[in-house]
């Protein structure tokens, strides 16, 4: 599972509305202070401040809106299932009016938190910076917004973004009480799944070269390979770019012994989940898989970590000072 | 927050059993199978397999233990407060017979699961391999235990030393059933509370030279901080090691501007909880002050990340593909 549903957004999203579905969740609509948008006679069906048609292009600014500023949150989900949610999460999504999210997300949400919304927005496959922009245009507009996402918002994930769309729009954190409602991040829902392969220094290293150029992504691999952490590789592999995922192989090659322990975790805790822990010379191969796509979270071992008992581990030292 | 809370435990446990109490806590402890330990007169105070009086030394083997083995459920509690624990580790705790901890973290546990427990074993210094122990002879005698940290069981916690553990005895996972349930680390806990430092490539280090050399740690603070990751310190400092501390704020400056953000968190979600974003010049001289200390996490930012309305941001990217 990746918290990123979109790296890959740019190619895919060809219309700024596509698919978004608005869903009048609550009993009475009437209270429903509808986003922002230039044009005031915005309905509850797609409101919102994007009104260009032009995807990924900010519209509203904090000037095209009267109302006081509701509030904007960040939640981050964890590994998708509700019991992965921690009870601030479902505080937090109780108490919001609006719930905007990606909808693979939002269908996993309770029957609790989505009956006491007054609306849930979700799109399938727009890209996350309209959807982010229609959260922050909702809160502008005086709703309290919850916007949602697997795993952690600070882990490849919402938070920053949305910090950097409402600087754009002339707004203030402060302004909208922007808060971050921290989750289980895939590298750890994908560690307890496999036993404990990450229980010393370990790095995140995302493979999509859609924000960061390939060479950067290169560059950081060879560090780390060199240096004994282990590594929770997040967006492995995408059709478009297999090339960088074959790289990333040969990297981690260059610098570890190729039976080093790899854990792979597909879809950690939804439906389609499957976990395997393979040896890293294998791990090229497995990338033409269904086991590795964008929902995979591949979990690289260090020079001391080993298979015990259908488990990975990553010792921390102890057996050298203690005698067990 | 760290989720190490002994990473200094050899120098502070002077005794087996400093201080650890058995609490009986269900109303009729008539089906409690008391722990381990070679002497089958185990009283249900003190029960377990530790019969040695060398602290940090294994005793019971599986070979011990008569009864059916019970569960081994490794549990992450994320910051400490019950509202940040996830509802399955919720449920986990209610399920669990034997609840084996820090005191500090049984302390916070909510009333509905500690009613529920049969018995609660909590430690308040002892180290971290004694109390683990005990969990697992716990389960060994055919309890259901959870042993339960805070943040998550694979971030410098206990995942890999209850698995490391359990294999000198001769146990195996799958016989105790072992599971980790994971929680939001403290890098998360603490990004959140400082906005949106960590969407990119990051790193978690610890200072802590107790089970790593102080050479491997200073190598690979060199190695990413050239590399443009965010940096997670965890156990940044203790009165014993001031000078780790120093050398990683020398490390950091010999790769950073002294005007790169530094967010620190201390006792995060907790009562004494202090939040500060500073400039890297400027933590060596914090190292000597309150705000410091083994319950502080320290999030340093890289070259794009900045400082926004008392937020941390580290942009992802997206301002170089969207126009916003």
């Amino acid at each position: 599972m990746s918290t990123d549903d979109t790296t890959d957004a740019s190619s895919t999203d060809a219309e700024s509305k596509c698919g978004a579905s608005s869903t009048d969740a609550g009993s009475d609509d009437s209270t429903s202070k509808c986003g922002a948008s230039t044009d005031s006679s915005s309905s509850s069906s797609g409101c919102g401040g994007s009104d260009s048609t032009t995807d990924e292009k900010v519209g509203a600014t904090v000037d095209d809106f009267d109302a006081a500023p509701g509030r904007l949150v960040a939640v981050g989900l964890g590994p998708g299932q509700p019991e992965g949610m921690t009870q601030r999460a479902r505080g937090a999504l109780l108490e919001a009016e609006h719930i905007v999210g990606y909808t693979t997300y939002v269908d996993l949400l309770p029957e609790e938190v989505t009956e006491s919304a007054e609306e849930l927005y979700d799109t399938p496959m727009c890209g996350e910076v309209s959807r982010t922009e229609e959260a922050i245009d909702r809160a502008l507009a005086g709703n309290d917004v919850a916007i949602i996402g697997s795993g952690d918002p600070n882990v490849y994930a919402l938070a920053g973004l949305a910090l950097e769309i409402l600087e754009s729009k002339g707004g203030t954190a402060s302004a909208v009480d922007f808060e971050v409602v921290p989750g289980v991040p895939a590298a750890q829902s994908c560690g307890a799944r496999l036993g404990a392969p990450l229980v010393n220094d370990t790095v995140s290293v995302s493979l999509s070269d859609h924000l960061t150029p390939m060479e950067t992504i290169e560059s950081r691999l060879h560090a780390v390979a060199g240096e004994g952490f282990t590594i929770a590789i997040y967006n492995p592999w995408s059709r478009k770019r297999r090339e960088n995922f074959q790289r990333c192989c040969e990297i981690l090659l260059e610098h570890r012994e190729p039976d080093t322990p790899v854990g792979i975790v597909h879809g950690a805790g939804r439906e389609d989940e499957a976990v395997e822990i393979v040896e890293l010379g294998d791990l090229e191969d497995l990338g033409e898989t269904d086991l590795i796509d964008m929902t995979t979270t591949i979990l690289v071992g260090n020079e001391d970590t080993y298979v015990w008992d259908d488990r990975m581990v990553t010792p921390r030292g102890y057996e050298s000072k203690y005698d067990y």
